[in-house]
């Protein structure tokens, strides 16, 4: 059963009636019926609920709302930069980093990005790209909707890095060959709750100024390998070697400390 | 620069003429020069080569042999069993997880699997999966191509297990909450030269029937998180999290024993 995200806090023994696209989706498409679990992420709070009725003519469902479940999202918050990809690769990279667990996505126009979004296109870009991390979050099984921005120069990420604030910033780098992930996760996971960023280049890689521009904000070089992974790819590799060496890659309930 | 797959051993200061689909590509489609360099893998040992000759009006590019490159492909062999998607999912898991490196895919018909394919038809997808893997090491650099099979059912699943003959079968599993890839890890990674085989089920998931024969060939289940993964992610988080487990995930140079 999809997830549905609910914008205000809930309490256990509420009523909800979800209308609308939920509503249609769960009354219409996938057709509940009483006694169903529908799962709801109140405000960020992942609550189980159960239908206790349905009203498919007019595309309503009403639910009691359940107790909290345990948080699944990853204890790490991963936030990926993307270089923007040529065609509708983006699309792919958001539906993907989103399933595995990314905090965030961060979309950089770059230097050798071929794709140029003008001020307009890029919000109806963002509008389809936000709407794509709600879908894939919410059959993820995932506690919240990572946020999907748009940076169309250099000044945006900074003013984006200043607001997230990571602990570490990987950029991944086909001209590195000396320092690995595990290296960096080696002087670097110990803390908890910690924030990363990983920054992935177009399809032509990182300039040199671009190089020297993350060097500016102490971003650390990493290889990925001595494959050459296409850039739809390496965020996906990235993000799922770091949430394994982090211990995200284990089961919630099995693994220490999640169950808050 | 793709890298050529040759079928027959070459020696430094041979001189080797491309013909066909790869002479037109270089010839025609990336218009190489004499004096650019072509990686070629010979019988399973790259090599670089440079151009000494280029004919576009035949489609043909003669190289100059030079001496052996260091090997890029992962020393553990891991081997991906993906149970038979919808669609042309097939295609993006063969393409993403020969570039990420995995040794073979074996794709395999399961109970929940909605396609089925006759003999013919799997024979035809074999042709094109085959093509795709082999475009993808290209890109990726890869010294082999993944070889792609088929299982139609589960007795064709155990003879290539057999022939393959892999130190650990791990089976992604939804239903296991207790055992990570980390608990695994944790007790064989140490055999170097290692096979291992990840298997990834269809969209439905594995039957109880399934899961039965898997634990007959000694497969251990395993969880890949609270997230819940499509089918065409789960190998390639897997993957990536076991290349990164095994060190593999670092820059050939970089990594200890890799340069044979």
């Amino acid at each position: 059963m999809p997830r549905v995200f609910y914008p205000e806090p809930l309490s256990e023994g509420e009523l909800l009636t979800l209308e609308g696209g939920w509503g249609h989706h769960f009354a219409r498409v996938l057709r509940v019926h009483p006694g169903e679990e529908i799962p709801i992420v109140a405000a960020g709070v992942p609550r189980s609920t159960v239908v206790t009725a349905v009203d498919p003519a007019r595309g309503r469902v009403e639910v009691h709302v359940g107790a909290a479940l345990p948080r699944r999202d990853p204890r790490a918050a991963i936030y990926v930069v993307q270089g923007l990809p040529k065609g509708d690769k983006m699309e792919t990279i958001i539906q993907k980093c989103t399933e595995i667990g990314a905090a965030g996505i961060q979309v950089a126009a770059c230097e050798r990005s071929v794709a140029r979004l003008s001020q307009e296109r890029a919000r109806g870009k963002l509008e389809r790209w936000q709407r794509i991390a709600e879908e894939a979050a919410s059959q993820a099984q995932r506690d919240m909707v990572p946020p999907v921005e748009y940076s169309p120069d250099w000044p945006a990420v900074e003013a984006w890095l200043r607001r997230i604030s990571p602990h570490t910033i990987l950029v991944c780098d086909e001209a590195e060959t000396a320092v690995s992930l595990q290296d960096v996760v080696a002087t670097n996971a110990s803390r908890d709750g910690a924030r990363w960023v990983v920054a992935i280049g177009p399809e032509g890689g990182w300039t040199e100024e671009e190089r020297e521009r993350w060097r500016t904000v102490g971003a650390v070089p990493i290889s990925l390998g001595s494959r050459i992974l296409r850039t739809e790819t390496a965020g996906l590799v990235a993000l799922s070697a770091l949430l394994y060496a982090l211990g995200d890659l284990a089961h919630s309930s099995a693994a220490k400390g999640n169950m808050t």
